[in-house]
């Protein structure tokens, strides 16, 4: 029997507090977040200020009752202010100590802030919690047009769910680009489709930074570095997450060169009976082995598995985490864009540090057999190592059927699969389905005659 | 330069013919076909025949001129009598002598023909060629009632044709289950569903076998053997096919165990300059190493880019086609059945041959973020080698993505990827694509539990 402290109110922290509990019912396991609600999916945000999802509570995975039902203790409200590991003990709010035997860490991330004169007006968000959620939704039913600042993931589904509340939306990005991440020739192919799809109501100010916002208590518009004025009823600040670490580092808790959590690949942090999960670890980049930092649901979901399992029994330490892929996937109404694994220009910013000499490839193909009815359009771009011929990474673009794609090129990642493999795959084929030759390896076939070049 | 002779107008002949004329355009490529009619896709005739694909014309990949142009020449309504592998020479219509530098054999398959009474009645059809779809859709127009003989899965896309011809639908099966290559369990499932949205539409006789046929001229009805009499206006025979290999026996070209053509992995028959492609060849089967006969138009494509190249320039013989896994996918309107890799039944029965002691699991999931609109189901069977920890196999049913996710385990299942390295995958996740955890990521957690124990 032990006591589990989980301090973390989100995916992590709930999925390791479930976990823990299942695993040893004599387990005492405490939930500590400093929200006033928990267990929730922080992803499905933009569906809700889009009204596709209608109610916030649809939003909730588990309410603290069924929490407390399962035998586990939540606390709401409660914010962690000092962890003392020496004493095995944690402070909340400033007063309230708490003892554990086994402490896990799932405190997530902060939203990037810029530097930016009145950042404090009213009517200036970040989407990160349910409030957030509530509040973006109300101010987009009553307004006419936002400001977006980034254009990333969330800001692309943010885009989607601010057409369907009728807003202009002015989009602010620093990169000359959208969605960075993305190799350019593939994110001028999302700019050029959100372009097509969204007529006038998207107005995209790249390479250009927001340095001020203007108006009276609350937000009236901003100006931008090349000194565009933008006028806008509120604004959304989408630009990226950073690691909330600065509790543990204050507990002597080692910190890794991405300012996040490091663990181990037991999810062990370095101090004894501290373990950690979610958006506040970094985490191994399976196809270069080094350090990054990815705020995803589905690794905060796994690592809190596996934190979990060793803490509630650490003399085995069976389960292990072993790295991330980095697959992504988001859409733009019938657009969808997916990604793992290396983009060609980070391929080859890395080739000496990995010793790779990338190539790359792009078809663009029907999702189906071109006689069947609602064809979607895929383009594919694949990378890989000329020297080894292993597959390094995969855009997939377009109508079809994109995250399943990018899946079973994870797969084979995953497994180190060189592109002369993976073009034998035996994928199943149906007209409603997908080509003959699924696109997928139409794009190995011709990477392949690269390789062999 | 080289002359190419090429027997099969379905898809492995057109796909050889096309590549060994692009590897270099010298050749002398001659592509023979016993139809009136070459390249075009058979898997699409249950969507004309159901309406979805309104022309014939559609299903033509490309025409005789088309490949004529390409500097292909193409000869219709040339049937193979004889093959005299000494003079390098064939025979066509028993007198028209034809020579070749390299052969390859793209001669399909036969449909299965059950042994039945009156089986020469008008109106009893297969669905092989273009012109069995013309003929089946042509009755299905200005008839009520078709029965059908066989449940696999042409049959089931025959049934959604049917259903969309207004038609009232008699199976016959002769196993207990239809889909008898998918586990008991699991067809179960798809034979409940079909029924569901079937209603009084369709009625199965399962377990029992058509042994005669009635009427005057034209069919009019069946007896079965268990003496059930079924009145309908016409039956499509879809039992499956079997090689059409007697005329490269009689030509002393090596049959395999399955009936089917036996090549190596380059494509090569056992007689110098003849190579094999498509339905009328075996295959390795990958999880098990044996000789298995499997007729698929993606096979039948790949072998035949495998067969052009190394016909093409067979001192090289750089390509290889190394084995299949099986995958297959079908529907019966939104409900999806896709597999991979053995059954839980076939690995138990192959479990002394080939080392194994089989587990499995079984998931039914949500295929998206439970909250957002028009979720779907799916249904998971996932098969792996306790011993070992390998997976052998999935099926995957549901109106949710089916397909896509057995492609991910084809990936695994081709890189011999254990239940624990699987469980790992780094997949894409967002609300409108997937669960946190994927439904495929959840029964590999499941399965670990059971081979853990």
């Amino acid at each position: 029997m032990k006591k589990i402290v989980i301090i973390g109110g989100c995916a992590a922290g709930p999925k390791a507090a479930a976990k823990s509990k299942r695993l040893n019912p004599d387990n005492i396991i405490e939930l500590y977040t400093k929200e006033d609600m928990i267990s929730y999916s922080a992803c499905g945000l933009p569906y809700f200020i889009g009204g596709i999802v209608p109610n916030i509570n649809d939003l909730s995975v588990r309410t603290p009752e069924q929490f407390e039902k399962s035998g586990i203790s939540v606390f709401l409200n409660h914010t962690c202010t000092k962890i003392l590991p020496d004493e095995k003990k944690v402070i909340f709010n400033n007063e309230k100590e708490v003892f554990y035997d086994e402490l896990i860490l799932c405190i997530g991330s902060n939203p990037i802030i810029p530097d930016i004169k009145n950042s404090n007006l009213k009517n200036v968000f970040n989407l990160k919690v349910i409030k957030d959620g509530i509040n973006i939704k109300n101010a987009a039913i009553v307004s006419k047009s936002v400001l977006l600042i980034g254009a990333g993931y969330i800001a692309i589904e943010l885009m989607e769910a601010f057409i369907n509340n009728n807003l202009k939306i002015y989009v602010v990005e620093k990169h000359s680009s959208i969605m960075p991440f993305l190799d350019s020739d593939m994110s001028d192919i999302v700019y050029q489709n959100i372009l097509k799809k969204a007529g006038d109501s998207i107005e995209f100010i790249l390479n250009d930074e927001v340095v001020e916002f203007f108006g009276e208590d609350r937000f009236e518009g901003a100006i931008t570095k090349n000194g565009v004025r933008i006028n806008a009823d509120f604004c959304v600040i989408a630009a990226g997450v950073v690691p909330n670490a600065a509790i543990a580092k204050d507990a002597g808790i080692e910190i890794g060169i991405t300012g996040a959590i490091k663990t181990d690949n037991k999810m062990r942090t370095s101090v004894p009976h501290i373990w950690a999960a979610g958006d506040c670890t970094e985490n191994i980049f399976i196809p270069t082995k080094q350090s990054v930092y990815l705020a995803l649901g589905t690794i905060a979901n796994k690592q809190a598995r596996v934190a979990a399992i060793n803490a509630a029994d650490n003399k085995e330490l069976g389960e292990i985490f072993d790295g991330v892929l980095g697959s992504t996937v988001t859409k733009f109404f019938d657009f969808s864009i997916a990604a793992t694994g290396l983009s060609e220009r980070k391929a080859f910013e890395l080739r000496n540090y990995i010793n790779i000499e990338p190539v790359s490839t792009f078809v663009e193909e029907y999702d189906k057999a071109g006689y069947m009815p609602h064809i979607g359009t895929l383009m594919i771009k694949l990378v890989a190592d000329k020297r080894t011929g292993e597959i390094l990474g995969a855009q997939a673009l377009g109508t079809g059927d994109t995250d399943k794609r990018i899946g079973i090129v994870a797969s084979a990642l995953r497994a180190n699969l060189t592109v002369n493999e993976f073009l034998h795959l035996d994928l199943p084929y149906a007209p409603p389905f997908s080509s003959t030759i699924d696109p997928l390896l139409t794009a190995a076939y011709k990477l392949k005659r690269i390789i062999d070049l």
